[in-house]
């Protein structure tokens, strides 16, 4: 049986498997971001992905993979997600001609239902907590033989998630830090895997919206969450998730630094906004996460060795008719 | 003398010139963009260039050469412009360490004087007539032996802007047809210069708000425009000017097709809305614009053959408190 952590290996074979249909993601810099920081930041435009995150990655991985395996039959592909993972899985599966079914919380975001749609999926709502998604999720599988893909805790997804760290240590050959905006950890475990692999002295910093309980976890390696798992109050909706993932969390163990970057709403808003302004990027608050903690006061206290700094923008699914730094409801919001 | 026309060398000794400080903007695809026209269209980002447009390609190319010339001395830059210009040279002279003045029209966005002021550049409001304009300018470079850097009738800011031409032409090797947002013509007749030597076949297209009488010009390659010089009624700020310059011009009789795409406002913002939602890019109306015709029925009538398009998005700087296709005004708006 397969090992649950992925290897280097995974990584690069996932670099393999998805290469023809995704591009290379353009890493930015910023004069005004160096000045600001004192340090070289790095900016990977995962925003400017395939159906707008890094998701289509780890999506793709996984469901090219799976028709590899000419031992098991897969008629479709079902996930639940907060809306970038189940975009991404609905492009993977149109892109080899197969159903997908997705199962989203009441209450997430148009842009991303509407997206979901216009890859072909169908859109299964359910109640807004984690049991309800993961039940609703495991009944459709079960009932039309789809596989369940889900968003975080998988091996193929993990190691999908790894290629950005492929492509990265490319791009830029000496970074000295990666800064990863956390929810359920696939990201920055793939990323970990890879880059601490290369380069066993980078440093991968978790940034993580308030209430996360990610530093003390990591501290004690103990999941030391609350059940059942809860979703953070944060306007980042792709990053809400409290807990990470069985798979992940004793991966960030071994190789997440034990110091978290935990990031207020506002802090995440202003960075957004710094993105549309200056970098003339849309990212969604999870990649403000990041790119706030590389404008907090906390980047100053950091050994100034670390000079050379990746951020990842994870993504770029923000409602553009409503957007978080302009406080009244807009006309187009209703129509 | 120098001749008035810069030629591809010029544009080679240009990129020479301006290599050190400035990066090599990247080439986004979409597939939404490709499905929706039947043609690959690849995006020059000049929108993610230093100061926010393709400006500072001209503009430091003028600045680096005037300093070359030891015959004369200069003891700063002055220019007028509605904005990107003004930007793009005041970060230029602050790269050489020399005084600026920009003199910009009443009524130019916050979101570029103020730009304009972080590069610590002396700002000169004049009446929104080009004029008034010329004249505040010449007197400032008289009374303060500046050096005046015209928004785009100079020779060295053309070979600048064709720098843009260098790059497209080098990460896309195949380009059947490059798309220019218009104002006064620099930037379509630096890429011209240098895309038709390299390639006679490629065809430099011309897009251009409503009023600006491009077409009928160039097919009687005569300047038919009312005196003295107007501005458009378009919401594209950086594209309202009506005439094309007297080195421009003649640039583009030669190389430019005649067939011009005139876009509506309504059009241009509904592209630039697509930019950011689709393509994640925070781009201005002039961007706008060159997309507006990708996506308009007029490209459809283009010969089939004209497969591989390249777009120039040329700049990003809209003011993102108030953006075009929110209609009522915001609360931020004011504050």
């Amino acid at each position: 049986m397969m090992s649950e952590r992925p290897s280097l290996v995974d990584i690069v074979l996932a670099v393999n498997r998805i290469r023809s249909k995704l591009c290379v993601t353009p890493v930015v810099t910023s004069t005004c971001l160096n000045d600001l920081t004192g340090r070289n930041i790095y900016l990977k435009c995962e925003n400017l992905h395939k159906t707008g995150s890094f998701k289509c990655r780890g999506a793709l991985n996984t469901v090219i993979k799976a028709l590899e395996n000419k031992e098991i039959s897969i008629s479709g592909f079902v996930t639940h997600s907060s809306g970038n993972h189940g975009q991404a899985l609905a492009w993977s599966a149109k892109s080899v001609n197969l159903p997908c079914s997705v199962v989203v919380p009441v209450g997430t975001p148009l842009v991303k239902t509407n997206a979901i749609e216009s890859y072909n999926a169908e859109l299964v709502l359910c109640p807004p907590t984690p049991a309800a998604r993961l039940e609703t999720c495991n009944k459709i599988g079960h009932e039309k033989n789809y596989m369940i893909v889900p968003p975080f805790d998988h091996p193929d997804v993990i190691a999908g998630q790894g290629t950005i760290a492929v492509e990265f240590l490319k791009q830029v050959e000496d970074l000295d830090a990666i800064f990863v905006p956390v929810s359920g950890g696939g990201m920055i475990s793939g990323i970990a895997i890879y880059a601490k692999q290369i380069n066993p002295n980078i440093r991968i910093y978790a940034c993580v919206p308030e209430g996360k309980m990610l530093s003390e976890c990591l501290k004690s390696c103990e999941r030391l969450w609350p059940n059942p798992p809860a979703f953070l109050n944060t306007k980042a909706e792709a990053i809400r998730l409290q807990q990470c993932g069985e798979i992940t969390f004793p991966i960030m163990c071994d190789l997440v630094e034990k110091e978290v970057f935990t990031i207020d709403d506002a802090s995440m808003i202003a960075a957004t906004k710094f993105a549309f302004e200056r970098l003339k990027l849309v990212v969604e608050l999870a990649s403000g996460c990041a790119l706030a903690a590389i404008l907090s006061d906390q980047l100053k206290t950091l050994d100034k060795n670390i000079k050379n700094i990746g951020v990842i923008l994870c993504g770029g699914n923000i409602d553009i008719n409503k957007l978080p730094w302009i406080e009244n409801e807009t006309k187009t919001k209703d129509i």
